[in-house]
């Protein structure tokens, strides 16, 4: 299957290939000066006057540049956009007129001249809101500044209202795009491709490799403005600006009507609607367009959505098997049959009657459905699948990343997050003030575990806080269960009372699932403030450790009602005459007589399916079209209470980009497919039918996500990475732990081995017949406490002995109500399935990922053979153009003998050191690869 | 502790730093011939008679070269030796002196000339024997000129017995190596290190990150050999040849008197005697001596004596405490009281008399030695102690990887194993005749599923009937006690009769051992035998397969003993009145009371102990000894009775050496060692001192094992591997293998849970007083089946009741015999630990697997470190070079216009290509690493 997507992604690369911009005027002086240590302010700032944009040679021609897109001079490409809203008190709005007013006529444009009104404005007194509006100009200034002198050529609306939005549109020259992108080691090479033309075969070859690993210009692009604009994050987060992101590829409002043929048209088309549904994604546009990143992401809900498709079906077939054996299955029969019917204990004390059990009848054939013994081949089959999704995962990622010439890419060195550094320097004063001098310097420099003890101590309390507030609310909710359901059974109407069960289970349900997403949210918040509190030294470990912790809630959070009803509901009821209460008169609740199975099932497809509704819909389409509706009206509130002189203009690709959401990571995209990755695997035992629903949900989650993408955010910065990261060993970890918990829902929650050990055990003939029988145990009702008995009971015969559902000895028995040799030898069985199962699909598991190679054959061929091929060109290389060093040499010697004496020595020095070369290329290629 | 390694290796990378051989004159002509397509017989022929060892310039010395190490000129070095014996008629005998005779003096040299020999012996009739002789002389004659036309330099024997052994002794000139590294892609630098002076900083470490990586030479050189003579192993075993090998270092039979400071000598004095066994191996010299493979077993195996010294030390303190707590061991008091004695069924029918169980007592105390909670703790502790061990192997292994080039190290393209060539060639042939045109180019070049079919069948059928052989010869060892008992306990010998089950226990395992000792050297046979069938394409999956298979055959046999005792024994032998015969009269045998867990750790001990002395000490040293005696003897005996001119020469290097058993692998060195891992993991639980006793081993077996590698093997040729290959998966299997099965020793073979389930369940007063009587259940003697009461019954009392150890329900209960409550409660108590047991261990093992990182913080971070240095070096260098031609052209430019405008061109596409290749360095560089 993943060679399809192999073949696609092909199809695509031959399909949308971008043309290679080349710019031959490459400035070689630039590119060394990379090596020169920085720090040169005084030479950049005479280039700084380039770099501006020069307000008198351009024309004021509106917003008739193609597509909104470029500079005034319609050349220069706007490449990223700062957004800012400015205020200014009245008269610096006069002054700063005036100090532009030499422009002569009223052009949009200004020029930043260093601060120039800063310092004026410091002169003048000022409010503290002013002061603050002043300290945000400065930071902008000097942040300009700081572009400016880093080669960037900046383009700026002026600041003409009182108050307004303003933005800086960047664009890199290609000498700074080239010169960073060696200084950040980011490997975009400054020329697309050298043309040998004399030669074929192999170097044809190695062209067509030099092509791949070039090809991808525009996404390295954007992850060079990424590194480049290091703290824009902290200047966003005090509000200086308002935005930073690059923009759109076309004016994506008339996406529809639009005859220009854009990648992100293409992407519309092929992609982001709903109609393309059953088509692959275009993975190789989203990565070219989004980065590789949230290329990446999409790949693997793609191929998540593919796995789901088989697993649908094999669910599916065990519904079906249930449905077809319905009929047939004895137990069920048995309870069914108002002949022999069963008196059983009443369900509370006082109100509650004798009843027959027989009226449970249609839960018993309802939860035949789902506990039958296909579901035990269903839940080897999932740890299986997901083990094979895992591999299949791994070897895409691996062919992603060679076709995206992703396998090299380090994690790079990442600068520290400003609040570590701030914490790092606290720390410094603080110890320089309480002259500890025992400290070695080491110790100094970074957080050790003693600085950050109170951070872990908060956040394990927190942590540990929640968890039990998630506990607590699921407490809440079985109270709440009891409570009705007593409150229920009391009422006079019929009807009510016939439809006790029912009624508190859904409003039970409806509420677990409102307050899921309630704390859903909150969790989210808590964990970054969490995370916050550890003061993580990158924004790496920030990430995982916010991942991890935000997972840990929400999967706590999502999970612990289902938890509760599959292991732990009814284990606690006690006995006739002796039941445990929740509180005075309020016994603990017990599942329906079909078993807890039924009432997991219906909790987790509630839960799943309301969870995927509301939080993918509701809050993933509804809320941000709503903020969007309410963000357009305040502005243009605001607009036509300035009425500007500028309102008439058409609208540029900034501000139209500016008016989309803010793109806000992956972080919740993943953790809602993780989730439900767990509805799929963790409790699959018990409800077959979760991946269709996930299948469902996924095909439009797919084009939902991919519509978000393309017309409700700012284009997101492009971000390289090599893997999904910690995502990976969530779900390797839901997949192991799914396996233990499917062995105990089967065992435990459900009724497949209570019926084994009855038929290969106690049965008399080897068939099911007598199986409710043997599962039901006697009560002598005269033993019921005092005052718990029914009321007035209204049953038709008179009662004796009473059944109840559980293995215990009978009234008769020295030891009466004691659990029974049944109890134990059912349990016994029980627990051994558990390990019997663990322990199968375990290695089955290890069997299909040791089977499975991490790294396609084709590409671990393919990667040797061009490393082979590579250091031969190399080789070949190194050795011809030392030949023609050699060469000149020799011309040399015989011209001028003794002149060029020393330029020959070093000329022959570079000979022996490139011998040396030859050698050191090899080994060094060796030496660092598959590190 | 892996600090400390690091740390010793650095040591001796200072310390024995091989002398850097330079040798400047290397021969660019050459190398750039590498390029050249071969097949170029004529030209290499002519240079053949440089090659050739010119006799005539050689002084005939004798043995007087320094050391016997050098051809008969005293300057080349010899490289590697090839050894033959060769059988000549005396016809031919005649003639081949007589060709020679143009020598004039009776040299022993002689020149091979392109088999011309052979064309003569044609002409003649031979005898079969002969026609072999003359056949395998051709083969050899092809071989050498193969060899020589290579370019290698071979020194020969004259052949001048009727029959004897002579020697090839062959040099590899330096341009023949520097041409075939860099046409094997060895990486082997052909100069050792540029020199740089003026600047230090970076490039003074940068140069000694080259000299690190340019130091281990010596290996490389060897290495080289190896892909050399590729197809020497088919010749040595069609005999051919009889042996290859390079040169030991130094007249080894001198060693402990030689004066010679060589790396053998070091090797000898800091690692091969016993008297350096507190010291750590000088792993760095291992390897520069013998390669990488077998530097990585040593380090390995260091690691692991290192590893068992924390568990031995904890297994000493928990057997301690079962020492200590001996005493107060309830259980243990209540069998020996003598007072309230127990009344015991008799062990066998009509001769076994009823038996007090105070008798017992001594098997009961000892059993408390093992059975203790504090196995439970070990348990655990040993399975984190199994992950820990191979985190840090992995860490090792990265570290060791680095210091000594081998992260790079590619998977080489393996030629096809010769058998798998003839395999192919048939099936081409047959296909050729069938005249099939329906099978596909592709399929005919290698061998399909189906053309494997029959050796798969045969090689799962012979491993089925291998197992199940193991499986009889355990069984005929249960029959051989069970009767033997039986026997023994007619016996009139009161002594004898009081001593059965200690010679019963004693004499059935040490049969066992034998079994096992025999049934591995068979199994050895046949996996290597089912291998072959197997047709494996490459050296390499050969190799994996046969240890797997290996493996699989030796563990069985060395573990079904054990699992026996530990899981079977005593579980099916019935109950009194009812038991389970083997055959007429012969019941299943029982443990003995104190439970199977004493006798698994008896069994353990002896079978661990015995295979580490006799396989270690008997077969590794006692044999190979008697061995090399045997093979003296022998030649000396033909030496004499040639009674030769030459008798009297001093031996060679090349004599000595060829006099040395051969190397024949690593394979039963880590199959020995893993079987051993096997032991100290698997049932660590009922035998907490087999890490002692393994570290002891190992302690001996490092220096034993060190001493066989310098003294007493032909010098092995040395191979570069990155890592220990399949062992680490069969090791990594092994240990979560160990916690399964310690889950079950604990919660199955020892009394640990029926203990705890009696003192929180059945206890009256939470002690374990009357735990005997609780797992002691009752028998009506009168029940016993007719013909099977004791014979004459000498027991002390009347017996009504006699006692047995099951939990069965008492005579007087309405269902008799059947099991209890009780059973089914420890059952599932038994079970719901393994369940517990498993899954907290499995946790805590993922947990320490995924703390300790696979490769250590300061080899990753010092890789990154090099890695950007050599970026930034090689762009810097590039650039000057750049530079450098760039000056020439515009001098030239100067000088004459025109006249070189051709080579301008070509200068100025250099340039360009150059600026490309800066991109393409660091692009490439990425792209294949972390592949």
């Amino acid at each position: 299957r993943s060679e399809s997507i192999g073949s696609s992604f092909s199809t695509y690369n031959n399909k949308y290939l971008t043309v290679p911009q080349i710019r031959p005027s490459v400035h070689f002086g630039r590119i060394n000066g990379a090596f020169e240590p920085s720090g040169r302010m005084e030479t950049h700032n005479n280039s700084k006057i380039n770099n501006y944009l020069d307000g008198t040679q351009v024309e004021a021609r509106g917003g008739t540049s193609p597509g909104g897109k470029h500079f005034r001079d319609s050349k220069r490409k706007v490449d990223y956009v700062l957004a800012y809203h400015y205020r200014k008190r009245a008269s610096q709005h006069q002054r700063s007129i005036g100090s532009l007013g030499h422009l002569h006529r009223p052009s949009p444009l200004a020029i930043i001249s260093n601060g120039e009104m800063g310092k004026k404005a410091q002169m003048i007194e000022m409010s503290p809101l002013d002061a603050l509006e002043e300290e945000k100009r400065e930071q902008r200034e000097e942040y300009e500044r700081n572009l400016v002198e880093a080669g960037l050529e900046l383009e700026k609306d002026i600041e003409n209202k009182s108050h307004g939005l303003s933005f800086v549109r960047i664009h890199a020259p290609w000498n700074v795009l080239s010169r960073e992108a060696e200084f950040l080691k980011i490997k975009m090479p400054t020329k697309k491709m050298y043309e040998i033309k004399e030669e074929g075969g192999i170097l044809k070859k190695l062209c067509e490799i030099w092509h791949k690993a070039t090809k991808p210009l525009q996404p390295k692009l954007l992850t060079f403005f990424v590194s480049f604009f290091l703290g824009i994050t902290t200047l966003i987060a005090n509000n200086v600006y308002d935005a930073a992101y690059p923009l759109h590829d076309v004016c994506i409002h008339n996406l529809k009507h639009s005859s220009l043929a854009s990648m992100l048209k293409l992407l519309y088309r092929e992609w982001a609607r709903y109609g393309a549904f059953y088509k692959y994604q275009p993975i190789d546009l989203i990565r070219k367009y989004f980065g590789e990143k949230i290329g990446l992401y999409f790949a693997w809900l793609g191929l998540y959505t593919e796995f789901l498709i088989p697993s649908s079906v094999v669910g599916i077939i065990v519904f079906l098997y249930g449905c077809i054996t319905m009929e047939s299955d004895i137990p069920s029969k048995e309870m069914c049959d108002q002949e022999k019917a069963f008196t059983m204990c009443p369900l509370c004390d006082k109100s509650c009657d004798y009843w027959n059990l027989s009226t449970a009848c249609a839960t018993a054939r309802a939860s035949h459905l789902f506990d039958n013994p296909a579901t035990v081949f269903f839940s080897i089959f999932m740890a299986l699948w997901a083990t094979m999704f895992l591999e299949q995962w791994k070897r895409l990622q691996m062919r992603l990343g060679y076709f995206w010439d992703l396998t090299g890419l380090e994690e790079e060195e990442e600068h520290p997050r400003p609040e570590y550094e701030t914490k790092v320097r606290q720390k410094k004063l603080k110890n320089e003030t309480n002259k500890k001098d025992n400290i070695d310097e080491d110790e100094k420099e970074k957080l050790t575990w003693r600085d950050r003890m109170p951070g872990y101590l908060v956040n394990v309390a927190s942590i540990l806080f929640m968890i039990t507030l998630t506990f607590s609310a699921v407490f809440g909710v079985t109270v709440y269960r009891i409570t009705t359901a007593a409150a229920l059974s009391i009422s006079k109407n019929e009807s009510t009372r016939s439809n006790v069960r029912v009624t508190v289970t859904a409003t039970a349900v409806i509420i677990n699932l409102v307050v899921i997403l309630i704390l859903d949210e909150i969790y989210g918040a808590v964990a970054k403030w969490l995370t916050e509190m550890e003061v993580p030294k990158t924004e790496k470990t920030f990430e995982e450790r916010l991942i991890l912790k935000a997972f840990l809630l929400k999967f706590v959070n999502s999970y612990a009602p289902i938890f509760y009803v599959a292991f732990f509901k009814g284990r606690f009821v006690g006995r006739p005459g002796s039941y445990v209460y929740v509180f005075d008169g309020y016994r603990m609740e017990e599942c329906a007589p079909g078993g807890c199975l039924m009432e997991l099932c219906i909790q987790l497809s509630i839960i799943m399916l309301g969870k995927q509704l509301i939080q993918n819909n509701l809050f993933e389409i509804g809320i941000p079209y709503l903020k969007m509706l309410f963000r357009k009206l305040k502005d243009e509130r605001t607009e036509k209470k300035e009425s500007d002189s500028n309102h008439s203009r058409h609208p540029q690709q900034w501000d139209l980009d500016y008016m989309l959401e803010p793109f806000t990571g992956l972080t919740p995209e993943y953790m809602e497919m993780i989730i439900q990755f767990g509805f799929v695997t963790l409790f699959v035992a018990s409800f077959p039918l979760a991946p269709v629903f996930a299948l469902l949900n996924n095909v439009i989650e797919v084009r939902l996500d991919a519509k978000k993408f393309v017309s409700e955010l700012r284009r997101p910065d492009t971000v390289r990475e090599k893997d999904i990261g910690i995502w990976y060993n969530i779900l390797s970890g839901i997949g192991k732990f799914s396996v233990i918990i499917n062995a105990f829902v089967i065992s435990v929650t459900s009724d497949f081995i209570p019926r084994l050990v009855y038929q290969y055990a106690y049965s008399q003939n080897g068939t099911m017949h007598g199986f409710i029988n043997h599962t039901l145990s006697y009560f002598n009702v005269s033993h019921l406490k005092p005052g718990t008995q029914p009321d007035n009971s209204q049953f038709e015969q008179e009662v004796v002995f009473c059944r109840y559902k559980d293995y215990r000895e009978p009234p008769w028995s020295p030891n009466q109500y004691e659990f029974s040799k049944q109890y134990w030898s059912v349990l016994s069985a029980r627990l051994a399935f558990v390990i019997l199962f663990q322990n199968l699909v375990m290695f089955l598991s290890a069997l299909v990922d040791w089977m499975i190679p991490d790294i396609p054959k084709d590409i671990s061929e393919q990667i040797k053979k061009e490393k082979s091929m590579l250091v031969d060109f190399f080789l070949k290389e190194e050795h011809e153009k030392l030949k023609l060093i050699e060469s000149f040499i020799m011309r040399d010697k015989h011209r001028n003998k003794g002149e060029t004496k020393g330029r020959r020595n070093r000329a022959a020095s570079f000979c022996q050191f490139s011998r040396s070369q030859r050698g050191s290329f090899t080994s060094f290629s060796s030496q660092h690869t598959e590190v």
